[in-house]
């Protein structure tokens, strides 16, 4: 059984999930690809797929062999006083039949597709869950066990600590200052004009004032929306073109780094008019080590000025 | 100038020291190694050290050649609304004169040494600052740049929003509960038995309840004392041989992984009534992910009690 324990000291949650230790690292060991087609009975059934009209899928997902969380029937069970069943879905979003692509290497049209399945994917698991993370481990130093290309979507039963803080404080600036945190953080990044990297009609891609990770970036709807299901076709094709270009611009000016792309939309517990969908991309330059690990304080050693004007550069 | 910034959406702290991402790698490119004895004029001015009969040091204290943050006169300055001077003192503990040697391979009386060091730094440094900070990178897996052992510590003129949490949550569980939450923490541990690595006269290392980190392992003096620098020979000396054996027990275990220590001290912030010193030993197996990175819900591919009964069977 999948379990979800509650450290009461340092407020964070921890998934125990044994079975994945046994996860094959394919950049270690290759053998055959489950994610190619042809090799569709290496993975669980398929949950949803977009064909072409020959009837071959080009986004196709299935459950993640070795799932992190588990589908419980009925309630959440506790237990212990601080252990619950870890509820949830754990899915594979396979972006492409290739093998080998990128996201900046595929059509304007791929991509698009990638995020249509997303919004299909937030649609139907927020019926049942609360909480539904994307997120994209590209290359083994940002986490992933698979070269082919693919997204990964975890839905859990309660919404976790850090998004819950998260939303305490737009909550609280949205007090302070009357606006939506994030209107207000595009307008100040659009007017100082120091961190944007690329602005689009719909889009803003810029590096935060106070970023994690060297060279990371932030794409945001400019208008209030916080959910992905409602962005327009429209708005998703400039979001598929802008993630395309700064996805190049990071490996042209890094050396073609790993890189985790999440992304944030709304779920249960945020507050809906102080919270825009959107996505970070962050390259994976260093290694977090003890410093971030036990104070919780991020090194970053770059400017992100510097970092944008460089970005801004290589598009 | 070092500049610390606040994130104020997801409450993070982040330093920004550009001049360290000229910092080298010693493990992809080796050089004259400015930790070894005779090496001494490529490290800035010794800090502190403990020598041996002949003069010769066996433990040194020199300033970090390329530090996160930098001593400042006077107040600390805003640099803005959410952005301050990094001020603070970055240094290097060099734990012995031999190039590659590791905590389970010294002498008992070494990694004393080593405490002793830490002891006085954690002294001498309180006095001006709220917040000092000492943790181990062991291996390129765990950041560390260099292989010649060493400990870092970085003090800072505010004590970080993870740590303040933490306080948050011990005076709330104290409140509850009427007493201090780790002396709580140790007793529920030793009547449970079933995470404990082992148990020593004044500490006990145990696999915790909800590690972030599979095969994590913290050490706590069971005697209430918020201090290391309170900490009586005696106890360090026991300290120095848990450590040493649960060092060992990993790396038999996990065939030599890289690994982080992160040692947590009385700070200012901290309520001293609900807090006891102590040491989390982090093996790194597995790389952070976008679920870690966004949803801040860490995944752990391992049990806590069978990762405990593995670790005893290693010691």
């Amino acid at each position: 059984m999948k379990e979800l324990r509650w450290d009461l000291f340092w407020g964070e949650w921890v998934i125990l999930s044994p079975e994945r230790a046994t996860r094959p690292n394919e950049f270690l060991k290759p053998s055959k690809c489950p994610f190619c087609p042809g090799n569709e009975d290496l993975t669980p059934g398929e949950v949803f797929s977009l064909k072409d009209e020959k009837g071959q899928w080009r986004v196709r997902v299935v459950p993640n062999l070795y799932p992190a969380v588990e589908e419980c029937e009925g309630e959440p069970v506790d237990l212990g006083e601080f252990s619950f069943r870890a509820c949830g879905v754990h899915e594979v979003i396979v972006e492409s039949p290739k093998h080998e692509v990128d996201i900046d290497e595929m059509e304007r049209e791929e991509v698009l597709d990638i995020l249509k399945v997303y919004r299909e994917r937030y649609a139907s698991l927020k019926k049942r869950y609360p909480f539904v993370f994307i997120f994209r481990n590209y290359g083994p130093k940002a986490g992933a066990s698979r070269p082919h290309p693919h997204s990964q979507l975890i839905a859990l039963s309660e919404t976790p600590p850090r998004i819950l803080y998260l939303n305490e404080r737009l909550r609280k600036q949205k007090e302070i200052y009357g606006v939506c945190p994030f209107c207000k953080l595009l307008r100040e990044e659009l007017e100082k004009d120091e961190r944007v990297v690329f602005k689009g009609k719909h889009f803003l891609a810029f590096v935060p004032f106070a970023p994690r990770f060297s060279y990371e970036v932030w794409i945001i709807p400019l208008r209030h929306n916080p959910m992905m299901e409602e962005a327009k076709e429209e708005e998703l094709g400039e979001f598929a073109s802008i993630y395309q270009k700064t996805v190049s611009a990071i490996k042209k000016l890094l050396n073609f780094p790993s890189y985790n792309v999440v992304f944030h939309n709304f779920s249960t517990g945020l507050d809906a008019d102080s919270f825009h969908w959107h996505c970070q991309i962050i390259p994976r330059l260093a290694t977090l080590a003890g410093f971030e690990l036990g104070a919780g304080v991020y090194i970053n050693p770059s400017s992100p000025e510097e970092a944008a004007k460089s970005l801004r550069e290589a598009l």
